[in-house]
Parts: structure tokens; sequence; C-alpha cells
């Protein structure tokens, strides 16, 4: 797959130090998802399991966990607190599946494939459920609103991105709506979560924004991914987007700056889901002639710095290098 | 179709007595829903109203108002709660809309059908959000346990019920806790939200009792409308649950009672999926010679027994009449 023209000049990222810093509670957090997705029904625990033996990057709970370290809070209430945000993020990947009928994601089957469109509905309500089961047994109202304000507005996401599918019209104001609301307000909550088990209400708010901005920039590079990822690094599926008809920011701006014909492309691939073998690559090269990909991505970089601009005022810590390194990341993994 | 041979015996019961008391209740529970439903977002408020016009019984937050009234509550936030409640029943319909591809409900098409599985499925998680939204703008610990308790077992009820498909091997005690978790749990919770509002604590598992029994019961009723429905009345499609291979008692008891042959029959239908035009009515007939159909309206009015048992030490009022009418209209809407 072709890499952007700025891909030598960036050296990788990890997220090692990142990891270093909260592996230890992010043991405690699959150990309380495995305990509670463990038990009677086998359909249940097998495709918990596979979720987590995929080794997503647990990017959303390891932001609850590093906002935790930010702010000091010394509690055990963070461990919670994350698996419930993952619990909510990986019912969503479960819907997605049905819905978007992807062919894969982390790598691996999706657990729709494997297991069937049923499961993947009904155990991703069994998760969202063990999510509400958490929170109400964290006992703290605030925590609560935070959590289902999150996943009100994810879902309302979800059904807002669902109705610009095949709408290369869409503005770029409401898709940055719909990626604001399906990812990056429970990229917000995870982080805001932080500095309210610290009682740093002055943090609530930045942290909050933090979590806005990084979760946008990660869309719009997931976004990107989704046309130009190496697919054998990644396992992420190249293409799936494109398939579905489904209308991100490259794919927006490629319309807009298309001449006539051009948008009768878009609109019989991506409207009327006509396609044939050469429209991706077609797709990919007019997304080039007119550097949509490009600007997807100064758009994310601009939403890193913002990112970053949220921790200022926070004092040096390894903790805050970590979310810096993570906002760099956003971006790096791209190369 | 054909009735079952006590239909004569038994005179029509009716919840006009339930509905006099809470009409008014179940008005601002029916503004409330729609308040939460109508905004920005046409799908969602489409398929909102589509379900609030389809007139459902709203038999689940009618048991959280009435079992307010009988516990002589006089606050206001028996509304939210049962808004709560039919959100998280509106949620299971549509995802089970989606993998039960049922063809008609309450007389209309469903949502799925004229939404498209999609939008089934995320306009579900929507209704549920709002639920959680709700419970936390109540303010009270109690009834988020209580709910999201109940929001739990549910899907693990739904989940277990997805297992036992095509087993008609499935225990009578496997089924019973299928439709105890995925039917008769929400509506325990339903009553035992009327005695907490109230602050009645000798009436929560009184209430919870109750609504466990007359959950079951009304579940048993429905397995046997599945297949003996009077399709122009109830505006319920017969045959979905056959079609779908869903293991109901009825078919348990024919299965067990089944000889060889009847059981290759079985497992062809139901675990093999393979129906032939003549399968349905050689179904209904095995049932009517085992009588299974009659063992399963038999337990259902032992359920309804133990239900009027639960309410046997409250004072009489027009609020206690009502439940017990409920309770017989529970096996008398088979006639």
């Amino acid at each position: 797959m072709p890499h952007t023209a700025t891909a030598d000049a960036i050296k990788p990222v990890s997220l090692d130090a990142l990891y270093a810093l909260i592996q230890h509670d992010l043991k405690y957090v699959d150990a309380l998802i495995l305990d509670r997705v463990k038990g009677e029904i086998p359909l249940i625990s097998d495709i918990a399991r596979h979720i987590i033996a995929s080794g997503g990057k647990r990017i959303r709970p390891a932001l609850t966990l590093i906002a935790s370290q930010l702010c000091n809070y010394e509690g055990n209430r963070h461990i919670t607190l994350a698996a419930c945000v993952e619990f909510i993020h990986t019912a969503t990947l479960l819907h997605d599946d049905v819905v978007d009928e992807s062919k894969l994601r982390r790598g691996l089957a999706t657990a729709n494939e494997m297991f069937g469109n049923k499961a993947s509905v009904l155990v991703g309500d069994f998760l969202l459920s063990q999510a509400f089961q958490l929170m109400v047994s964290d006992g703290s109202l605030k925590t609560l609103r935070i959590l289902s304000d999150a996943a009100a507005v994810l879902s309302k996401g979800e059904v807002m991105q669902l109705m610009t599918e095949g709408q290369p019209e869409t503005t770029i104001e409401s898709y940055l709506q719909v990626i604001s609301s399906k990812t990056a307000v429970l990229f917000a909550a995870a982080c805001e979560l932080g500095a309210v088990l610290a009682e740093e209400e002055a943090a609530e708010e930045l942290l909050r924004e933090f979590g806005i901005y990084i979760g946008i920039a990660f869309q719009l590079v997931d976004d990107v991914l989704d046309y130009v990822a190496d697919e054998k690094k990644l396992g992420k599926h190249v293409g799936d987007d494109f398939q579905e008809g489904k209308i991100t920011l490259p794919v927006i701006l490629a319309y807009n700056a298309g001449s006539r014909d051009e948008k009768v492309f878009w609109i019989r691939t991506l409207s009327d889901l006509e396609q044939g073998p050469g429209d991706f690559a077609e797709a990919l090269s007019l997304m080039h002639k007119h550097q949509s990909i490009e600007q997807t991505i100064s758009m994310a970089e601009r939403y890193c710095d913002k990112a970053r601009q949220c921790l200022d005022s926070f004092p040096g810590s390894r903790a805050k290098s970590a979310m810096l390194e993570l906002v760099d990341f956003c971006t790096h993994r791209l190369y």
C-alpha cells in the first residue's frame, strides 16, 4: 500500500513508555473483564476471550489509567472504570461488526464472522450491561453520569454515521460531528474520569478536551488507514469503508474537489454501491490527485496540537510524557 | 387457528380497570419517551414513533405504575422509571427483530423490516442508552442497581435462548431459566420499583416475586400464542418461533413425549431448519397429540396462582384488584 509523501521524514513512535506505566493496572483491568465474562454461558466467554485475546491496543482504558496517574489518584476505582470504558467500546465493536460486515479487525477474523450476527448483537448487549453494572458498583452518580452520557452520545453518533452512509456530499462539519460523537466522546469520558477520581476539578475539563481532540485525531487517522494501511503490519482490512459506502473525510475532500465525472464515480461506487475490480484503486488515485489523504492527516495533526495544549498546565511527570507520546503515536502509526 | 379445549369455559378478561387507574401516568410516560427521542436525528425519532404508534400494551411500565399505586407512592419518580423500563424493553424488541427476522409484531411491520438491520441495532443501542441516562437522572443508586441488574440478566437470557435454538432436547429447567432471565426479570424489576419508590421495604421482595411469576406466565402464554394465535385478533405472526428453530415449552413437551419418528421430525425442522409446507401443521398436530399446548397453559396457570399469592398480604385496593385482573389476563388472552 502506498505511504504518504512525508513518511520518510518521521521516525517511528512507540507506546512503550505508556504501557510501562500502566501495565500493572492494565492486567487488573483485563482480569476484571475476564472475571465478568467467565461463567456459565460458553458463548459469552468465548466471544469475550476472543476479543481480549485479539490484543487490541486498549487505548480507551489506557487513557483512564494514565489520566488517573497524571492526577496522582491513588485508589483502585480506576481499574473498575477503565473496565467499564473497555466494555462499552467492545460492545460497540461487536455491534459495528454486525452492521458493517467488516471482514477483518485487529488482524483476526471478527467475532461476527466466527460466531454469527445474532451472537454479536446479543453478546454486545451483555457486555454493555456489564459496563453498567460495574459503574453502579462503583457507586458514584458523577462517574455514572459521565459514562452514561458518553454511551448515549456514542450510540447517537453511530446512528448519525449510518445516515451519512452513501452520501459523499456530507459536509465536513457533519463528518466531524459524527466522529466526535462515535469516537471522541468515549475518549473524553475515559480521560475525564481520571480527574474525577482524583477529585481534581480543575483538570476535569482539560482532560475531557484532551480526550475529544485525541479521539478526533485517532478517528481521522483510522479513516485514512482504511485506504492506505499496510494490511500485514496493522491487521486492518483496507477498503472496508469504501466497500460499505462509508463517508469519511478523505472521501468528502476528494468528492468536493472532484470534477463532474469524478463525482459520478463517487456516487456510483459509494451511493449506489456499484463497485468493480479497479474501483478501489481509482478511489485511492483520486484521493492522491486531490491530496485528500494529506489534508486529512494535516487535520489530525492540528487536533493533536490542540490535545497537547490541554496538557500544558500539568506539571512535568512520567504520566504527562507518556500522554504526549500517545498524541505523537496517533498520527505516527501511519508510517 | 385452533383454540384449546377449555376456551369456551372461560369468559374474556380485560385490562380496562388497570388502564383506567394508570392512564394519566401512562400519558406522562409516553410524553417522556417521545421527548427523549425527538430531536435532530430523524431515524431515531421515526423508529421510536413507529414503536410507540404501534400501541403495544405497555405491560412493563404499567407494572411500575400500578405497583407504585399499590404501595401508595405519591411522587413523580415512577414516571421516569416506567419510561426506563419501557426503553429497555423496546431496545430488546429492536435487537430481537434483527436476530429473529420476525415478520410481524403487534400487527405492524417490524422496525427492522421498515428501516433495516443496521438501524434496528443502533437505534436499539440509543434507546438503551436513554434508559441509563434517565436512571442516572433519577439519582438513586438503588433503582440503578435494580434496573442495571435486570438489563444484565435480560441480555444473558437472550444469549442463553440463542444457545438453545435448534435443540429440542433442551430441558424444561433450562427453558424456564431462559424465560425467567429474558422476560420475567424485567417484569420483576418493574414491580419491585413501585415498592422501592414508596420505601415499602417489606413489599419489595413480594412485588419482585409477583413480577417473576407473572413474567414467566406471560412468556409461557406468548410461546403458546406463537403456535395457536388468531393472527387477525392479536396481530402476532403465528409460526415465527417454529420457523426460527426457537425452543419453547410446547416443543420440548412434544419432543420428550414423541416417538423416534417424531423426534426425527423435530430435529429436521428445528435443528436442521429443513421445513416444508405442511410442517407447521404437523408440529401443531403433534403438540395437540401430546397435549403440550394444554400442559404449557396449565403451567402458566400455576405461575399465575403463585403471582396472586404474592398479593395476599396487601390490603384490598383498586390497584390490587387491577393487578389481580392483570394476572387473569395473562392466560385469558389466549381465548
